[in-house]
């Protein structure tokens, strides 16, 4: 049979997983498939640059457009990230009769209309498996697997660097620093981690899974996003001692005809699945009004983890399957509106922690603001100060019964003006589940 | 666009369900699958049965062969269980030039050659995602999300009757009639459970899934399979002691081109994401070597769960994803032979618990029988017996390091002789993962 032409633009680390993949397991790959993958060019930018994975040298070039114009190209596979020039190559690609697989979430969250308008238009596929969850295989799970369901909500971790630091925080005690360090010693973490650790990347992420559960066009500004940075080490300390974790939890669900989305560090029962979601690991949980609770578990990202989800998009482009089911799915295009629920008007549990002078009155201080804000408190813990001197600042960490987001930040704010709070208030949602 | 007919056979809890869901989600399904899914025959042995879903009369019908010969029918779903009919039914839908769905573990595992080489014969798909694991994806995510991948193990829970059991009698302290009685009364256990809790049931889902993903024929003779109904809650609570929780495990793996398969209890580390899976939940996890380690987590059995993967099925055949799939994957037919590691040669930790006359020597004798069959002792822990009384029967708890299973089923033979022991022995693989 006739073979499926690849042209790979980009030869990173998960460039260089997939061109590994391609090279060393043809045999396998070919049975799978039911005809060969062939690799045609490899786009670099620097074509001497030593790689792990020994290229052909004639399959290394510089350029792109020999690649786009190469009949013997069936699917071009970005791999270079970012929202430029990956855009204007995957577009380019497409007008050029190729089909595309990325691994790209931003450019997926940020001109996913776009990208698949085009694709439409030219009839050509785009598969998109690795741009979630790594290695998971969380988009055929939602687009194939779980077809018949109505899908209510999506629970994630949806990123690795954020949990890895997490796992090392909780279980190591480390403070944010050492165990971002860590991280980036790992390779878990990259020089900027910013993306990661600030909500940005699980934010990307949770827009495509959204649109693909929800048939929703989803704008980028209406994710609501804080990242584990904001985090203190004394506050997961807290969170155990109430029986939780507190997990970067990117979360979307529909509730009266209202989609709320957000990213957020989240006290997460200890008996959740998702609680056990250790290291760089990554885990969807997924409601269906048919099927009920799933949750789909793996490596977040890597090298390889990362090249197995895109070539099982190439083996699915090969056997054709893949450009059936996106004609049919409506991912992107033709989407049902739904109105998006305002972070404001988001009703949630809530963890406070205030650090106080430890003097009489203060408490009352800060119960009459949370009143003033119709925040109702459930729990109130204040540590003894280690010694019995007054005006010493001790935290104290107040659970709230339901309460408006909205209402919370104001009460925040006016605490944080209070004379008797010594530190910015950490606040965190109690997940119901 | 040409809708896609379907015959029921089968209208029980699973075929109810799927009816529910053809009859009630018809915009819906009609959106994601591109073409109507339209239901034209429901066969059924009762007639006049009242169901929980209101079927239109004129489809009901307890004949077969209208619905083989209708050319408006383009899938048969097979929802009866069972050997037979079962088997014949599939066969003969194949043969009438029906694509079959079904649900149904044990004929596939009893005869999937058979009637995949029949599919494959009448250029027909047979889908089967609800013949294990229940509403969670697993045969797509073998099938095609891990494509790229050697697959070296699969580790699942796969009855979620026997899980529902282990959860109360190690949550509730319940003991194993009165855990299986509360699993009656919640509808998770038929009324002869022993399929269920013997380790058959675990038995043909392993097979199903071994053979996607390893490639190969498993004769079921070859899975070596203890249930559930041989623990003492002792066990259980011996387990927790030592770090670990006990759950009916399927496992298969392929080490130096030999596979190896067995469904037994088997005792797990309680950080490991399978020894959180509860109630009647059932997860797999999968180890390949591109994506490294993954697990998928849902509800193993029920109506609506069940009813999900068939319907995700008919949604993937209207598409015409499944029938390319199931014509390039190589399921069942034109597979590789690999050997099959025999139980006696398959090595492991063992957890071995003795009643014993609590006496001076009795240890010695013991340790000595363990001794002659080259088992080293890992640990050992004896209770006190409760009154300071020689002659008591203690139970005995003793780890051993990597034992083969033929030398240990030997040593506990002479165990189960020598007089100081008072009951038989019970002994369960230790996890090493």
């Amino acid at each position: 049979m006739e073979p499926l032409g690849i042209a790979l633009i980009g030869c990173g680390v998960v460039g260089g997983g997939v061109a590994k993949l391609l090279l060393e397991q043809q045999g396998h790959l070919a049975e799978r498939a039911g005809r060969p993958l062939v690799l045609r060019h490899v786009v670099v930018r620097h074509p001497e640059k030593p790689r792990a994975v020994p290229l052909p040298r004639n399959l290394i070039t510089t350029q792109i457009e020999p690649a786009l114009g190469d009949p013997q190209v069936d699917v071009v596979v970005e791999l270079i990230g970012g929202l430029e020039p990956a855009r204007t190559i995957i577009l380019n690609a497409l007008r050029a009769g190729k089909d595309v697989v990325t691994a790209n979430k931003a450019v997926l969250a940020h001109h996913g209309t776009e990208i698949f308008d085009t694709a439409r238009e030219h009839h050509r596929t785009v598969a998109f498996e690795a741009s979630v969850g790594g290695g998971i295989p969380i988009v055929g799970a939602i687009a194939r697997g779980l077809a018949a369901n109505h899908i209510s909500s999506i629970k994630a971790i949806l990123n690795g660097t954020s949990n890895f630091i997490l796992t090392q925080m909780s279980e190591q005690g480390q403070d944010y620093p050492t165990a971002l360090a860590e991280a980036q010693r790992r390779g878990f973490a990259e020089a900027d981690p910013s993306m990661d650790v600030d909500g940005t990347d699980a934010a990307h992420k949770l827009a495509i899974l959204a649109r693909l559960a929800f048939g929703s066009e989803i704008p980028l500004e209406v994710i609501e996003r804080r990242g584990i940075d904001v985090l203190h080490p004394a506050d997961l300390a807290f969170a155990s001692e109430l029986g939780y974790v507190i997990k970067l939890i990117a979360e979307a669900w529909v509730h009266d005809e209202q989609l709320a989305l957000h990213v957020e560090p989240t006290l997460v029962r200890k008996l959740h699945p998702l609680a056990d979601v250790r290291g760089a690991n990554n885990a969807i949980h997924v409601v269906g009004d048919a099927v009920g609770e799933t949750m789909f578990y793996g490596p977040g990202a890597g090298q390889m983890p990362t090249a197995s989800a895109v070539v099982s998009d190439l083996v699915d482009l090969a056997i054709g399957s893949a450009q059936l089911t996106f004609r049919t799915l409506r991912l992107w295009t033709n989407c049902r509106r739904l109105r998006f629920r305002s972070a404001s008007s988001i009703k949630s549990r809530f963890y406070l922690r205030l650090n106080v002078i430890d003097r009489p009155g203060t408490l009352a201080q800060v119960a009459s603001v949370l009143a003033d804000h119709h925040i109702s408190i459930a729990s109130v813990v204040q540590h003894e100060s280690l010694d019995d001197q007054e005006g010493i600042s001790v935290p104290i960490v107040i659970r709230s019964h339901d309460a408006f987001l909205g209402e919370l930040r104001k009460a925040v704010e006016t605490l944080d003006r209070l004379p008797c709070v010594t530190a910015p208030c950490a606040y965190f949602p109690v997940a119901d589940w």
